[in-house]
Formats: C-alpha cells, sequence, structure tokens
C-alpha cells in the first residue's frame, strides 16, 4: 500500500499524520509547537513522531511515498525553505524539506497553509472535478490558494494568492499597514480588531441569534463579497471555497458575500464552505506529500 | 517553410497578416470592418485578401499551418465563438473558426485580442523569458491577458482577467455600470469621460508639457497602479506589460503606477510599455495561431 507523510506546522500545534492514497488519515500525533524550543527540535519531534506512528501501524519503510509540509507563508516551496512567517517567530530561512527528507529518508514537499488547503478541497472535498478553483482560508487571516488549469498556481515567489493585502475601500481598517483591505475587513484578526471581541465569540453569538453579532457577521461576509468579486474578475474560477469561518457560520456568512458577489463580478461563480471539515489541515499536510 | 495566417477583427479596421515561426509579418492587408454589411462578408473579405496575400507571396497551401483570429471579447475559445462583443454589433455567436477553417482549409484559433497581445508581448516582445507575465492593454478598455506558468490562462468561460471591471474605489466614474472601477480610472475611455476630452488628445498635450493634462494622466497613472498592485497581489507575476497609452507616454503614465504599485503590493514587479509597438496587433494575432 502506498503511504504518504502529512506534517502541518502551525504556530500553535503541530499536527503529523500516515495517509493513505485518499488521504484517508490512518494515524496522528499532535504537539504543542511551543513545546520544542527551537524549529531544530520541532523537527525532529516530528520525525519521531511520524516514526512511531509508522511501527505502530505496521508500515514497512518501502511504502511511503514521500512526506507533506504545510506551513504559514512566506516560504519558498522550490527550495523547500520557511521564510519568517509571522505565526513562528525564529522559523528564519529554516531548510524544512532537506532536514526532514534526510531523518526520514523520503522526499519532503512544502506548501503554505492555504495552498495546501486548496489541494486538499480540490482533490478531495468541496472542489473536486473542478479546474479552476479558489481557497479562501477564512481564519485568523485572509489567505487565497489558487488552482488554475488543474494545478496549484504558485507565481513567481510563492506569493499568489495573498488576496488579504488586497485593498478594498479607500479608508477602513488596517491590516499589513494598509487600510480597508481585504484582510482587515473580512478576516477573524479583522473581526476582532473592529470588535474589541475574539472571532469565535462573535460568530457564537451570531449562532445563537444575537442581533448585533449577526450584524457583524454579515458585514463581514459582504466585504467577503466584494474580495471575492475582485478574484473573479482576475481568475474567472468555476468555484470559491471557504475555510474556517466559513464551515463554522455557514449561510450566515455566506449568504451576504453571494449577494454582493452576484452585484460585482462580470461572471460569478458558487461559493461554499470547505468540505472536509476538522481533517483539513491533516488531509491538507497529505495532499503536498501526493501531488 | 512554416507559416501562419493572422487576422485581428477590431471594431474599426480589420487586418489580416501572413507571418512566419516568429511571428515575422511576410505581407498584410487591412479593410474598414463597418465596409462589410454583416459578419459572414467580414470573414468571406478576410478569406479573399489572405488567399490573395499567399498568392503575391508565393506562398504554398502545405506551409501554412494555422490561422489566428483576435477579436474583442466575450468569446468562446474552446468552441471558436465570437458572443456579442460590444465593438462589434451584430456578431452574436459568430462560429468564426468554423467559417474560416472551411474557407482556409486550416485550423483555426480565437482568442481575446487582449490575451493575443499578452501571448505576443510573451513570445516575441517585453516578455520573452517569463513565465508569469500580465498583458494589460491600457487602450481604450481595460483588459488583461495572464501567462501564468508558461501559457495562456483563460477562466472557466474566457473572463479571466476581466481587470477593468474590479471596483477600486467606492465611489469614482463609471464603468459597466459600477463606480470607481479600474477601467472608468485609467483607461482611455475612463479619461474621456472624466474629462470631456479625447484621450488622445490630453496625451498628447501632456507629452507637449501641458501641466492640466499632465495631471490627468499621473492620476490614471497612479489609478494604474492601484490595479496592478490587486494583479500582484493575487498573481505574484514577474512582469506587468502595458499596451496602448503606456507605449505613447512611457512614463508619464508608468511612473505614477509604479510608485503606487511600490506602495501597495507586497511583492511589487517591474511594469514596462509593450515591446512590440505598431505591429503589436498583427503579431498577436498570428501568436493566437502558433501556440
Amino acid at each position: 500500500m502506498a503511504c504518504f507523510l502529512g506534517i502541518d506546522i502551525g504556530g500553535t500545534k503541530t499536527a503529523v499524520s500516515v495517509g493513505d492514497q485518499e488521504a484517508r488519515v490512518l494515524g496522528s500525533r499532535r504537539f504543542p509547537t511551543s513545546s520544542c524550543p527551537n524549529p531544530g527540535r520541532v523537527l525532529e519531534l516530528v520525525a519521531r513522531c511520524l516514526l512511531e506512528l509508522l511501527d505502530e501501524l505496521e508500515i514497512a519503510r518501502p511504502e511511503i511515498q514521500r512526506a507533506g509540509v504545510s506551513c504559514g507563508g512566506p516560504l519558498d516551496s522550490r527550495r523547500g525553505l520557511v521564510l519568517s512567517p509571522p505565526n513562528l517567530p525564529g522559523w528564519d530561512a529554516v531548510p524544512v524539506c532537506e532536514i526532514l527528507s534526510h531523518r526520514l529518508s523520503v522526499p519532503v514537499r512544502l506548501e503554505n497553509d492555504a495552498n495546501a488547503s486548496a489541494l486538499a478541497e480540490w482533490m478531495f472535498g468541496a472542489g473536486q472535478g473542478t479546474q479552476h478553483m479558489v481557497f479562501l482560508t477564512c481564519s485568523t487571516g485572509m489567505g487565497a490558494g489558487l488552482i488554475l488549469d488543474g494545478r496549484l498556481y504558485h507565481g513567481r515567489r510563492d506569493l499568489a494568492g495573498e488576496a488579504g493585502h488586497i485593498r478594498l475601500t479607500d479608508d477602513g481598517p488596517m491590516a499589513y499597514g494598509k487600510a480597508g483591505c481585504f484582510e482587515a475587513w473580512a478576516s477573524g484578526a479583522g473581526i476582532a480588531a473592529q470588535t474589541g471581541r475574539q472571532a469565535e465569540e462573535i460568530g457564537a453569538a451570531a449562532l445563537a441569534g444575537d442581533p448585533e453579532a449577526i450584524a457583524v457577521i454579515r458585514h463581514a461576509g459582504e466585504m467577503l463579497g466584494r474580495g471575492i468579486a475582485i478574484l473573479c474578475d482576475v481568475l474567472n474560477p468555476e468555484l470559491v471555497v471557504c475555510g474556517t469561518m466559513a464551515i463554522r457560520l455557514g449561510d450566515l456568512l455566506l449568504e451576504p458575500a453571494r449577494r454582493v458577489l452576484a452585484q460585482e463580478a462580470l461572471d460569478p461563480c458558487p461559493v461554499v464552505p470547505a468540505a472536509l471539515g476538522d481533517e483539513l489541515g491533516l488531509k491538507a499536510a497529505l495532499c503536498v506529500a501526493m501531488v
């Protein structure tokens, strides 16, 4: 049986998994990223967890095809380097692929988390069968992963899909030192900065029917629609798949987005929540190994 | 010698040409599009001009590989249909490729003019050697042709690169029934609508040193930079190549664009005028035949 290893390195936790050719998770482990004092120790613990998992699952080394790492950007996917992501202090030009391929004796690939999630939703989730699909993280930040002509698109420096950086309005909340940008209007961090409350808390209140919270989410949804309209006008995708907040809030967030998109884009496309739910992170890393 | 046929159908004039493998124009003809009463007659005259040209040039039919048509959108490049472009009244679902391939006995391909120009600048102009390049028409309208991962990107309905439709500001001049969109701020038609004067006339005045005209062009350049910044954040290209107005006005238009781009984009790229000059239209149609 062909197997793949997935490694999802987040600011809070790191998760590793072993999966099959359909990205089904055969086993997984997780630990707090901050439990290790430096990137080298994180990667050492990643390797140890994976090797233990393989032993437990009684999977022989030759069955392992490749490993995939999903991680916050910026990074250099061709050279396998993690380049100082804001959520991973101290990870400066870390040769993640080289270190792990040496330790695990398999080829290792690296993608940022938006790209990895785009791959997973495209291969096994809401985007199956499409040729042109946009994945929007809709999480703390607002990143996009772009599937164009049936493959992941990176741009010249792995900086394609930096949707959160797009300015939607002349004025408005700040992100990246820019007023009115997409991330400041529609991401979890943006909602928190606008309201002084956690986005999760506002989301829960909105789901419980609180009118003020519903108004906040509706407005974020409208700005999500503005941002998606720009992506539609540039990329003319078949589908936009939205992550974290859209999974949790569903139509509460997406109906206002669809309404504004219909007004704003030349050729509006369907907008749906990600289908892989809680397993998206694990499957995303596995899919990086698979392509 | 392998030869190609190029057909550039514009609202004002139609130009046809015979070219070699380097898109060098061996001979060309043009006629006013309106000199024909309907699309069928335009295509008939196109075919007759091309067959005469081939006779004059003493090129035998087997040397002709393909023909390429460049035309205003919307169109369906896969099915070879021209779909009611605003600049070609009466061209409603015209099967241009079928008609011409029947008449010329060669395969015929179809692309919108922004895509065709993107191909020409990428293959033989300012974008040679790049993998990720954006061409912006900067003409009466504001369309983009996208070269991504070393090939032309179309999207699901040939509507990728509809840059002019992007809203840059909440308020501002109108195009497509939308206030503040890229085309209304930075295209020739946009400048004309904003000032009540022809864009060509303002451009000439600006080149002659008229301060008011210079201010108009500078502002259009700044908005061009705003639009390009969005394309950079989404596509992370290596290069942006700008057509008509940028060819004529050069740094008068492009310096303000580069200045704003440097402030607005996460990874700004060089912005240059198209290199093929007056031959861009003819070469664009030939390049459609060549890819």
